[in-house]
C-alpha cells in the first residue's frame, strides 16, 4: 500500500531540499511517493515576454519509446533550464549571447494521449484523471482540427522569441519519430514594467484578477491538483489552451465608451466602471440613477469575475498572439469578409480541475459576454501537467 | 525646367535644416525640387529588433483618394515618430507605456500601382522608373500568389512586437476603402548586445559583410537613388523583401562542418573558413593542399560577396520571422513531408536599383549556393521607397 504524504509537506518541498530530508522522506514513507514532489516551471513562474507553445502528437505504439521521450525532454529541459546545452545534440546556437536565465519549458498530457478513437493507446486510460475530462463544446466555438488537441505540449517561454523558438526546435529533435509536431503558436506579451498590468491587443489591461501566485493557499485552492486526485497528478495543474481570434480592426472601430462597457473596465486605468484605481473591486451591485447596474450584466469582467461564479479562479498565462493575414467572416455586424489581421490571445489557463475552473466560468461567457462580437475560439487544447518527484523524468509515475 | 539640385545638397539636407537654408534652396531653384530632400526612415536607421511588414493592394479607382491615404499615412507617421497619437483616430491605446522613441514607418510603391493587368491605372505607367522592373523568376522560386507583390507596402519598426502591429493597425485603419491589407509579416531581431552581428534562426551570424550605413559615399553608390532616376525617387530607395522558409529541422540535423561548409564561415566565431575573426575578409583565394579553395566555390558567403559579384552590395535589414508550423516537402532528401516550423527570414534589402543589386547577386545563388538545399523562396515584393521634401507628403512629387 502507498503511503500518502500530506499536502503541505508536498507544497514545502523544493528541489533544493537538502539530501538529508530527501533521505528522511524516503525512510519515511518507504516508496517513491515520500521523494518530494515539485511543480513544473512556467506556472507560478512571473510570466516572461516571450512563448513558443507546441503539441504533439504520438505517433508510436511503442510506450518505451515514449518513455525514452519523456526522459530525454527531462533531461533537456533541466539542463537548458541551468544555461547548458542540451544533452546529446549539438547546439543549434542561434541563441549564443543571449540571456538564457528565464527559461521554462513545462510539459503536459493531453486526453488523446490517454484513450484516442476508443483505444487505449499506451495502458493508461484507467489512470487518467477525472479533471482531464474532455472539455464540452460552448457556444461559438469555431475550433479547426489544425490547431486544437495534442497527445503532448510544451510551453517554451523565454525573454525573446529567438529563445522560445529555440526551446521548441530542441524539443522537436528530441521527439524525432516518436512525437510529430500538430500545432504550435507563439505569443508576446510587452513588458509594461514590474507590477504593471500588461495591456493585450484590445488595449485594455489583462490580468488584473488573477490569483495571486505568491499566495500558497489560494494556489493550493484554485491551481494545484486537488490531494484526492490521481497520485500521479500531485504537485500538478491542468491547462487549458485556447486560440482566442480578436476582431481588432472591427475592434478598434468602435468608440472607447462602447469598448469600456463590453470589458467593464475603463479602458486608460483599468479601473472598473464609476471607480477609480485599477485594483479596486469590481462595481457590480452599483446602480444608476435609473436602477440599472452601471457594469452591464453581459460586461466581460463581470462574466469572469469570481463574485459571479461561486468564487470559481483560474491562473490565466495569457500572452497575445499575430500570424499576419487571413480571410475572415466577422461574427457580428458588419459581418465584414476580408483579408483581416490574424491576431488575438493566445489563452493559456492553469487550474486545479477545469471542470470547476476554465469550464465553470466560460460557459456562460460563451453565451452572455459581450465580447463575443469580436472574439472567436479557433483552437486550442487540454492538458494534464503532473508535478515532478526529485530524481524522476517527467511523467514517471504515470508511465512506469 | 525643373532645376535639379546636387546630389550632395540632397544627401546633406535634413529635416533639421534651418528655415533661413529652406527658403534659400526654394529662391535658389525657385520650384519645390529645391526644397531638401530627405531619406524616409527605416532603411538607414539601425536595425530595430521588431518589424511588422504589411502590404495593400489598392482598391479605389479615384487617384484622389489614394492621394488622400497617403497625406493620412505621412501625417500618422510624422506623429508616430514623435510620440504623438496619429492624427484623427482614436489610439487603440494597447502600447500605453512602451518605448516609442524606436518607431519608423517606410512606404514603398509596387510595380501593379503603375499599372496591373496592362492598365495604367492612375496614369504613373510613364513614370515608374527603370529600377522597379519586374524581377525575373530565380531557380527554385515558389512564390505563393497570396504573399507576393502589392501595390502598397509599409514596414513598420519598433522596439517591441505589439508597437510594430500598433503601427500596422493604424497604418491599415487608416486604409480603409481605399487599400485592403494583402500580406503581412512580422519579424524579429535578437539583441545581441550592440555592435555584435545578430545570429539567424540557423545559428550563424547573419549581415557581417552589409555597407556601413555611415557611410555616406558607400550609400550614395549603393542604396540611394541614382542622380538621374526619376526625379520623384530622389533621396529614396528600393526594397526587395522576400520570405525564405527555411527548413531548420532539416539543417538542425546537419553537422556543423557542414553547415561551416554550407555557410562558407565558422559558426562560433563568425569568421571565414580558416580565418581567426569575424571581420577578416573572405577566404576566397586561398587553396587546400590539394589545390581546392577552402571557401568552396557553391558557398553561400562567397556567391553573396561584392568580389564575386562585379562589387554589387546591397543593404540587408532582415529579421527572423515564424508562424507555428505547416506542411512542407523539403526541396532536398531526405525530401521529408512533414508539419514543420514555419520559420526562416523575413529578408529585406534597400539598393539603389535592384538590376544592378539584388537581381545580380541572387540569379546565381538562386542555382548554385548550397544553402538552397534548406532555404525556399516563398513570397515577396519589390517597392520603390521614394525620398521626401520637407512638407510634402510621401509620393507627393509622383502623384501630384
Amino acid at each position: 500500500m502507498v503511503t500518502k504524504i500530506s499536502r503541505r509537506f508536498l507544497l514545502e518541498a523544493s528541489l533544493g531540499a537538502s539530501l538529508s530530508a530527501f533521505i528522511a522522506g524516503r525512510a519515511l514513507a518507504g516508496s517513491v511517493q515520500a521523494l518530494p514532489v515539485m511543480h513544473q516551471p512556467g506556472i507560478e513562474t512571473p510570466q516572461q515576454p516571450f512563448v513558443y507553445f507546441i503539441t504533439f502528437d504520438v505517433v508510436t505504439e511503442e510506450k518505451s519509446a515514449l518513455i525514452a521521450l519523456m526522459k530525454r525532454w527531462t533531461n533537456a529541459a533541466d539542463a537548458l533550464m541551468a544555461g547548458r546545452a542540451a544533452p546529446g545534440l549539438v547546439d543549434s546556437e542561434e541563441t549564443e549571447g543571449l540571456n538564457q536565465n528565464d527559461i521554462t519549458l513545462t510539459f503536459g498530457f493531453g486526453p488523446t494521449l490517454f484513450s484516442k478513437d476508443g483505444k487505449d493507446r499506451f495502458g493508461l486510460a484507467a489512470r487518467r484523471p477525472a479533471p482531464l475530462a474532455d472539455l464540452p463544446r460552448f457556444t461559438g466555438d469555431q475550433l479547426v482540427a489544425a490547431r486544437t488537441g495534442g497527445d503532448l505540449c510544451v510551453q517554451c517561454c523565454a525573454d525573446d522569441p529567438q529563445t522560445a523558438l529555440h526551446l521548441a526546435r530542441i524539443v522537436s529533435r528530441l521527439a524525432y519519430g516518436v512525437a510529430d509536431a500538430r500545432w504550435a503558436q507563439s505569443g508576446f506579451l510587452p513588458s509594461f514594467g514590474k507590477g504593471k498590468t500588461a495591456r493585450n491587443l484590445m488595449g485594455f489591461k489583462d490580468g488584473t484578477i488573477n490569483p495571486d501566485i505568491h499566495n500558497e493557499k489560494i494556489k493550493e485552492q484554485f491551481v494545484w491538483a486537488a490531494p484526492d486526485d490521481e497520485q500521479w497528478m500531485q504537485g500538478g495543474s491542468y491547462l487549458v489552451a485556447r486560440l482566442i481570434r480578436v476582431a481588432v480592426e472591427h475592434w478598434d472601430r468602435m468608440n472607447v465608451p462602447f469598448q469600456e462597457q463590453t470589458m467593464g473596465r475603463q479602458k486608460a486605468s483599468g479601473a472598473p466602471i464609476g471607480g477609480r484605481k485599477e485594483f479596486e473591486p469590481l462595481s457590480l451591485k452599483q446602480m444608476d440613477h435609473d436602477g440599472n447596474p452601471i457594469t452591464a450584466q453581459n460586461a466581460h469582467s463581470r462574466l469572469a469575475a469570481p463574485e459571479e461564479n461561486g468564487g470559481a479562479q483560474i491562473l490565466r498565462r495569457a500572452y497575445s498572439y499575430e500570424n499576419g493575414l487571413s480571410v475572415i467572416a466577422e461574427r457580428w455586424p458588419p459581418w465584414r469578409q476580408a483579408n483581416e489581421f490574424d491576431t488575438g490571445l493566445l489563452f493559456l489557463a492553469y487550474q486545479r480541475d477545469p471542470r470547476t475552473g476554465f469550464t465553470k466560468i466560460f460557459e456562460r461567457m460563451a453565451k452572455f459576454d459581450m465580447m463575443n462580437q469580436f472574439t472567436t475560439h479557433i483552437g486550442g487544447g487540454l492538458f494534464a501537467c503532473p508535478g515532478r518527484r526529485k530524481g524522476q523524468y517527467i511523467g514517471e509515475e504515470l508511465l512506469s
